[in-house]
């Protein structure tokens, strides 16, 4: 049913500072927001301007603004933060210890936080472009929000009015039900839809309505680069060779691709690659700017994500036009979007960005230099474990060719060699499949960049006088990022 | 349909030696077997006595005994090996490099083999306790043989006299369909039965029918120590706690332990949890000596594995009485019994062992100082993955006491920081959930052994210096695992 006003029924409408009020010190409050689209922005910045400390935990679906992870960290009002840092602020709270964070697989949350013991949500705070007595429908991402509103003891809504109320026509929201008594997920087609716009609620939990009239604060990539166009041609040219022989690809393919601007590089490429006639899906989380154009052109089937993450330009090309996009964009939840069951059942190709890759494969996407924190594992983690193939996309080097990205030995792991197929760089594709440790550090010592390679072949020959099944020298495994001089 | 009979229809019977020689010089040849029971003996071991070397490729669904991973490695027929290192012998020949081996999740490997390029499988060797023309059923385990036989160009099946005839009453076995097209898996109560007993395949398959009559070298597993008793109380006492806090366990309880003396040991003690009236539901892959009295004196509802991991007195006992342990044993393709999606679906508790854990709560569980190779990371991965809680249980020290198994940063991880709710020694439980790394690493100090604690927390102080979200002091971090003096 669609819906065309933005009220329904008796609601309690309140300004953002009487509802900033309902948010006591002490309390968790879980927002909705993924992708830096679709979070509260009214009532964190009420909270953040008032005196105090409130000493919150914050849960989001994934990346949120600086209404959020800046404003809340700059007052000293959030005191712990689940599962990813969205702004630089609340990156250096975490790195220095003010704000207590844990990254968290962004897939499983809402089950950790309903379910599993993570936190006790008191509050609820999700933006919406429309809201009745027990319902909402969300805005540009779902996220968590599902998960959060029937976990939180209160729910306050954020009505905003720049948010088209069109949006209701991509959303399609299912949360699954309670262990063990969890039904199987039943979308049998990564474009299918199994729910509907709206997140329901008991009427009794919605205690503010506050209208808003705010644009997110979205993000803002960067232009591909040269490295980024070159790791993008070897991506399709592998994926021209997967396809091929791949008896799950013979009609269509179901790519995942990380956020950020390696990602959207990746998407942009992918009408160049040499697929045939099959059938190109997109079952992801995040939609970027790079999808917008393979929409318009008719390349991609469907598209499944729980965010609309795109720049501010790729927002107001998609929200002139929305009743178009829908009929070939879904937005779902996260714990559907990243889910085992469908990344499994879809059989979908997973690529991934990362900090830095070791000889064997370990991958760290989180910890620079193994310490300190950049954004969080977001949903990397649940499409590299999940995916029937998994690609690591990553340039060979960092810091203006001073660093390289392939490493002795990753000193931060986020996803395990266990989990990770092949590893792409401007130098080439190094697929791991079937290989054992020592191969598999051959194929990646060549997609280097050339002038690390010797020292990469000098470190494999003292882990070599150590033996074993993953050769290493401990001693000096993780001396390499810290003093990674060219030959 | 139960059947009373071994051989059904006209079959191809030939003698070991007759099928042996259809294995040729570089087969990729996939096995039954999982837990050390219900794979191929008399095939390999003619292959192991032939002549030559034929540098096959053995994939199998997990453990298997000597006459694989031993005979074919000291006949040097090995070459390549995948997904777990069963014997002594393929372990040192996988740590010296004469096998390349490589450690999968045992969850992914039916797919990563019929649809994700892992190797192309020429003969599938299945131990079977009764084959028809165009089916077979397994004997104590399934692991991924449903898959296997699917893959493989050429069948050959072993029927063993010695594996009863009942086995057939435990068997379920379902294999999840192609990728897209492939459908939820219809399990909805951990217990129940979606398949039949059969393995069916295209007739034209077949080539060969061996019939052996021998026992298999099942698993000798240690008695509990002191140790492992002191860590089943402390996680049943941790337990009695979770089930009441935790509103999916309301009623039941689900369960996964890992393999191994110390999931034996805490499988055994679950009777003196205090649980409440709850129904205990064993979801797992390893059916184990500890569950048998469980089940004898009604504890467990029910039991889900793929494998019959009993030791030679636990088979006995379990064989002389199949009939009623049918009622609430079932045994599965280790791609259903280990699926993402049911481990999700029924909130399992996932209990497993590991080598070490470091400070931030990652897990070594398979290569001793991050180079040497133990036996593999099993299902370990898939549990600590979907698990809706998950434990790490393992004793604070090794060697005797002269080593901790509480480290500052493990040289090898198999599960990350991420996969990790609590960790379990003898000397108390550290609960990790909702905790930022610097907590986390507060409360893992706690159960080091007493003696550790102080190098621990002096690690910690040089870590501090360094700052970040993971302190570490990357320059001493690994140094631990290969000096680890006591105070």
């Amino acid at each position: 049913m669609t819906v065309d006003e933005r009220f329904h029924g008796d609601l309690p409408f309140e300004t953002a500072e009487a509802a900033a009020e309902r948010v006591p010190t002490g309390a968790v409050v879980a927002t909705s927001g993924f992708g830096s689209v679709g979070y509260p922005k009214a009532v964190p910045e009420t909270i953040a301007a008032a005196d105090g400390e409130r000493e919150l935990t914050v849960l989001t679906g994934g990346s949120v603004g600086e209404e959020i992870d800046t404003a809340l960290v700059e007052s000293g009002d959030m005191a712990r933060r689940f599962p990813y840092l969205g702004t630089p602020a609340v990156r250096e709270a975490a790195n220095d210890g003010r704000v207590a964070f844990h990254d968290r697989h962004v897939s499983r949350l809402g089950d950790e936080v309903q379910y599993g013991g993570l936190a006790d949500v008191d509050v609820a705070l999700v933006e919406a472009v429309a809201v009745g007595e027990d319902w909402l429908i969300p805005s540009p991402s779902i996220g968590q929000s599902p998960a959060f509103v029937a976990a939180a003891d209160e729910l306050i809504v954020e009505v905003n009015r720049q948010q088209p109320l069109a949006l209701q026509r991509l959303h399609d929201v299912y949360r699954p039900g309670a262990p063990p008594d969890r039904d199987p997920i039943p979308l049998t087609e990564p474009g299918g839809r199994i729910g509907d716009a709206r997140i329901g609620f008991d009427a009794g939990k919605l205690v503010a309505v506050v209208e808003t009239d705010r644009r997110d604060s979205t993000y803002d990539f960067r232009e591909p680069t040269d490295v980024d166009r070159a790791i993008a041609a070897n991506f399709g040219d592998w994926l021209a060779g997967e396809v091929e022989r791949n008896p799950t690809m013979a009609e269509s393919v179901r790519l995942q691709f990380g956020v950020g601007a390696i990602g959207n590089a990746l998407m942009g490429a992918l009408g160049d690659a040499d697929l045939g006639d099959r059938d190109l899906v997109y079952f992801g989380e995040v939609f970027q700017d790079g999808l917008l154009d393979l929409v318009d052109d008719g390349t991609l089937a469907s598209t499944s994500a729980t965010t609309l993450a795109l720049t501010r330009d790729g927002q107001d090309r998609l929200f002139e036009d929305v009743e178009r996009y829908a009929d070939s964009v879904v937005l779902r939840p996260v714990d559907v979007t990243n889910a085992a069951e469908l990344v499994e059942r879809f059989g979908v190709v997973a690529v991934n960005s990362a900090l830095e890759v070791d000889l064997y494969g370990h991958v760290n996407s989180t910890h620079v230099d193994g310490t300190h924190a950049l954004n969080g594992l977001g949903g990397s983690g649940d499409f590299n474990r999940a995916g029937l193939v998994t690609v690591v996309a990553l340039p060979s080097t960092a810091g203006g060719g001073d660093l390289s990205r392939i490493v002795p030995m990753v000193p931060h792991v986020d996803h395990t060699e266990h989990d990770v197929d092949a590893v792409v760089t401007e130098h080439g594709v190094a697929d791991l499949r079937g290989l054992a440790p020592r191969e598999r550090a051959e194929r990646i010592v060549e997609v280097a960049h050339p002038e690390y390679r010797s020292a990469l072949a000098a470190y494999r020959e003292r882990a070599d006088e150590y033996g074993g099944h993953v050769p290493h020298d401990l001693e000096t495994a993780l001396e390499w990022p810290r003093d990674r001089q060219r030959e």
